[in-house]
């Protein structure tokens, strides 16, 4: 797990060089260098790797998923959004780099990381698969992806429901949170070839996985502290705003965890997988642990 | 021309349903449907055509890079970055949406781009040239194209200079504006199967009418009126903004416009283009009718 994360961190490093006009490439790169899990990343070349595929394959994808991971954050941060002034315990992106920076910044890691894609991969994947990988990507990117869950999620904050709470908490975590674990899977599974069945058995444990990471951020907001997550705490309670927690209470929320949980551990166990039970071993654990 | 328009505007329109969460979909609907002169599209699909190609098949190409170009202008007129109230004679977007909706729609124009070249693409171009032309649009989209010029742009602005005054300016023109005439020109070339010379050729010409385009802008802000332009004038000047005018003078701006044109014509006459000559034909008519 840790090699991976290594690798990741390597292969981000090398894909982005400092050039001119600096500033943009280094607003670029202080967010998506900074420590973290390299959990999408690592949930993608470890699909394709226990599919039997070639790592080296995915690796590209892999970073421009985490690239895209990257520009959300920084875009969220923005003083017109969470306005949140951490992130991975540093200060965040526009508190360092200014805001038009942190702006363009995300517009250009949103342009790098299919660029990425394209020029990395063009002698590891086929014609198709690029194509299948590049729109995967886009999709789950855009507007019916991550930035529907985003504008839902300030949209139920502003007290503007179109739907149940039960159902805009369900768009928010599907689309906010499940679908870049999603994206992780499925293209890691594309780059593997793996049959359609596999594909679609893998999609839903990342689908049950991402609800399941959401929730456990949505426990972790009330129980933890700022040291041990590198970012406000609190805030969204103090906000009043619409989480797992919030919404079904935390016993509740800590009961769908667990059943996630299993579920994601009845779809991987097959795989015999150690990355996999490792980070669902870690996911659980926290929350188990502060349960006894 | 107006032909092309109208097209354009239909399949803009054609391309972008609103979905589920509606809030985005209007934010990007809102800037991309506001009449315009659809000088880029116009230009791609009439590469194609006058070098033999079927307009169809770029036609979803065409219509992602006026997505591309109508992002550009969202995320430019955010308070924390040019401040613009007005677009295309109406309020800009975050003024309508809000700041937060403004970035998002602007990520998801950036996204839904591609995709559309690609959903739309499938059955009339060739693997090899959707890739070819994704490439194309993230290169000149990101950070070594648009995102640099926009970011030299505003370092400029506040008086932090790298190079030299010239050496900016020709940065930021070529970077900020010249780029996506380049983007429009080498995709309409590309779905046509033109030869690498003509590539170049025409690559040539996008630049030096980039060039040319951005003086003109420059010294509209300087002569023309808000009603004409339909966004705030003489910012730059107040700014005390570098542009060709400032750095140059009038005098020889409308020179090195001029010049610009004519190398325009010549490269272009051989190809008999009724569009190209209409276009290049509106934008000196301006100049040199002030100039009398």
């Amino acid at each position: 797990m840790n090699e991976l994360i290594e690798l990741i961190d390597k292969k981000l490093d090398e894909y982005l060089p400092i050039m001119y006009p600096e500033n943009i490439f280094k607003a670029m790169k202080y967010t998506l260098m900074l420590p973290g899990k390299r959990l999408r990343p690592v949930m993608c070349i470890e699909t394709t790797r226990m599919l039997g595929g070639d790592i080296n394959k995915v690796i590209p994808s892999a970073c421009a998923i985490e690239m895209l991971h990257v520009q959300s954050l920084i875009h969220d941060d923005l003083p017109c959004m969470d306005n949140d002034d951490f992130r991975r315990g540093k200060p965040s992106n526009h508190k360092v780099f200014g805001e038009a920076n942190a702006v363009l910044a995300g517009d250009a890691l949103l342009t790098y990381a299919p660029q990425i894609i394209i020029e990395k991969s063009q002698n590891l994947l086929t014609q198709t698969q690029i194509i299948k990988i590049l729109h995967e990507f886009m999709n789950f990117a855009g507007a019916y992806g991550l930035i529907a869950g985003q504008v839902v999620d300030i949209e139920s904050e502003a007290g503007r429901l179109v739907k149940s709470k039960e159902e805009t908490l369900k768009f928010i975590h599907l689309n906010k949170t499940a679908v870049l674990f999603r994206l992780a899977v499925r293209i890691g599974t594309i780059a593997a070839e793996a049959s359609d069945d596999v594909f679609n058995e893998l999609d839903s444990f990342a689908e049950k996985f991402g609800l399941a990471f959401q929730i456990y951020d949505d426990i972790m907001d009330e129980i933890s502290s700022f040291e041990e997550l590198g970012k406000s705490i609190g805030k969204d309670k103090a906000a009043g705003k619409l989480t797992y927690v919030s919404l079904y209470g935390m016993d509740n929320a800590k009961n769908k965890f667990n059943e996630l949980i299993n579920e994601c551990y009845g779809i991987i166990e097959p795989y015999k997988s150690e990355v996999y039970s490792a980070i669902l071993g870690k996911l659980s654990k926290r929350i188990i642990s502060d349960g006894e």
